[in-house]
């Protein structure tokens, strides 16, 4: 299993290549929660959503033979446009395998990329097939969204600019899907003494149960409206969150939206109902955090303007 | 008339209560356009918007006398906002006469600054006249949204800080309404040969048909998704635009709410049609300013989540 190690290798192959993202804090939402929350902002990252960090990692890993044939993942969301931003720096292909109903501008903005994108029926086996087939037919290497070594690491780099930018924060608290950036997290502050949290739609409770009994949940029918965290909890991934995570924090679609409007509305910003999930927890059970110093990963950005969840 | 040493007074005055605020770009929005564009993010200012620079240099402006009775003013958005809370950095009492008509969000930030509101028929006669009530009952002074030294001196302020960050600039677009900001932008930049531009509603031209003419035009009927910019050119901010503009450039309230789209999904901000109104006027007329270096004053960021413009 990797640790610390190998976050501090991955911040330093990405340095120069990801942004360093700003923190907020916003004194409005401190006064009203009475709460010390600060905010690193990832839907400011390139791609507008921290899975960059993992992509350029896992794309700047790639060896000289494997660069020549390139990368393939199969992604309806930010993992594949961010693999295929990275697949840029290198000047290689990038083959994403994406859902037939995937959002148009999901699709636009992956092609934004110059990707090679290949449609396929909307379910999981259908998705994985089809990439057998791409990465057989190409000779592109495979880089999965959340459950691979160097996906983690790279996500890991987040809460380790973070706690350079903050560094006397008591927890952090950060969205859980497949668990790349939870697992990354818990690698980055090992025996730093901050406690991490996963925060988790309670329609896509899987890490929950998982954590919960010990055994991974390697199947479930989520349903919420965090598109970014309906994603079943990675083997690699389960194995450095079970042991080390704080706790689990699930929490409702109506309380991330009224989470996201309090950020766009105060904070001035845009973020993702998966990245709004945060501090949706921490107003749920800010009992956890009181008289803390807490920081909060806002994980992404990207919503679709015509489709926002805030009621009329 | 005032000059840039007003504007330089008030930045001096207003120094440690507002916010300096962030400049950003966006190598998307550079790229499509194949414009060199830098924003100054005034929607990060406190209450959301520029008007808290004019409110803070109007309150800290006032005599001893003066404040013991406090302010007051009309306004159904940015302005009465500002003014509450400018008024809470000396402790005193503003009246803020706000149409029966205004969104409920604004009187909740209006009243949450702790300001007294007292409600009007949506007519400006009636509120000049209640206004003119409020005053002589609580001899509070009155301060004026924009035609008024005090606050185009301070307007000038978020100009004067944008070029100490960002020294090279050609040239500045900023919103014109009532003309506050637009007139300040001129004095903060008067003989630093830089060309400052107006952008207005097409259904609010009255700044357009005012420099045209050579005559303010006094009255108007505006039409726009602009709700900061239905306002009537003042006569102090005309006198000052009149003969420094470089033009006022009419935007249509769909090339507003296309930049608007363009702004929040690409630089991950929360931004006002009346802000946005700077990208739209020059994504409309690149022939303008090609080749320079231009700066945009995003004005503010105060919007109603539940009443979008975007098409599903």
């Amino acid at each position: 299993m990797i640790g610390t190690e190998q976050v501090l290798q991955a911040a330093a192959r990405i340095k120069g290549h990801v942004r360093q993202t700003p923190v907020l804090s916003s004194r409005e939402i401190n006064i009203r929660s009475g709460l010390d929350l600060t905010f690193k902002c990832e839907n400011f990252q390139t791609t507008g959503a921290f899975k960059y960090r993992g992509a350029v990692n896992a794309v700047l890993s790639l060896d000289e033979a494997a660069v020549r044939t390139g990368v393939a993942t199969h992604s309806s969301g930010n993992h594949g446009a961010a693999l295929a931003r990275a697949a840029m720096i290198r000047n290689i292909p990038a083959h994403i395998v994406v859902p037939a109903n995937a959002r148009a501008v999901k699709k636009a903005a992956i092609a934004g990329y110059g990707a090679d994108i290949i449609e396929c029926a909307p379910t999981l086996p259908a998705r994985e097939q089809v990439l057998d087939q791409v990465v057989a037919q190409s000779g592109a290497s495979f880089v999965p969204p959340y459950d691979d070594d160097r996906i983690i690491a790279g996500q890991g780099t987040a809460a380790l600019e973070f706690l350079r930018q903050v560094p006397d924060l008591d927890a952090l608290v950060v969205p859980v899907g497949g668990g790349g950036l939870l697992a990354g997290t818990i690698l980055a502050t090992l025996g730093e003494g901050i406690r991490v949290y996963g925060a988790e739609p309670t329609g896509a409770d899987d890490a929950w149960r998982s954590v919960r009994s010990g055994i991974r949940v390697a199947k479930h029918q989520p349903d919420s409206l965090c598109d970014g965290l309906l994603t079943t909890l990675g083997a690699r991934n389960f194995d450095i969150i079970g042991p080390h995570v704080a706790a689990i924090i699930r929490v409702s679609d109506a309380a991330v939206v009224d989470a996201m409007s309090w950020i766009w509305s105060r904070m001035k910003i845009v973020v993702e109902p998966s990245a709004a999930i945060t501090l949706a927890a921490v107003l749920s059970h800010p009992e956890l955090i009181e008289g803390q110093r807490i920081g909060l990963i806002l994980s992404g950005g990207n919503v679709d303007l015509s489709d926002l969840p805030f009621q009329g």
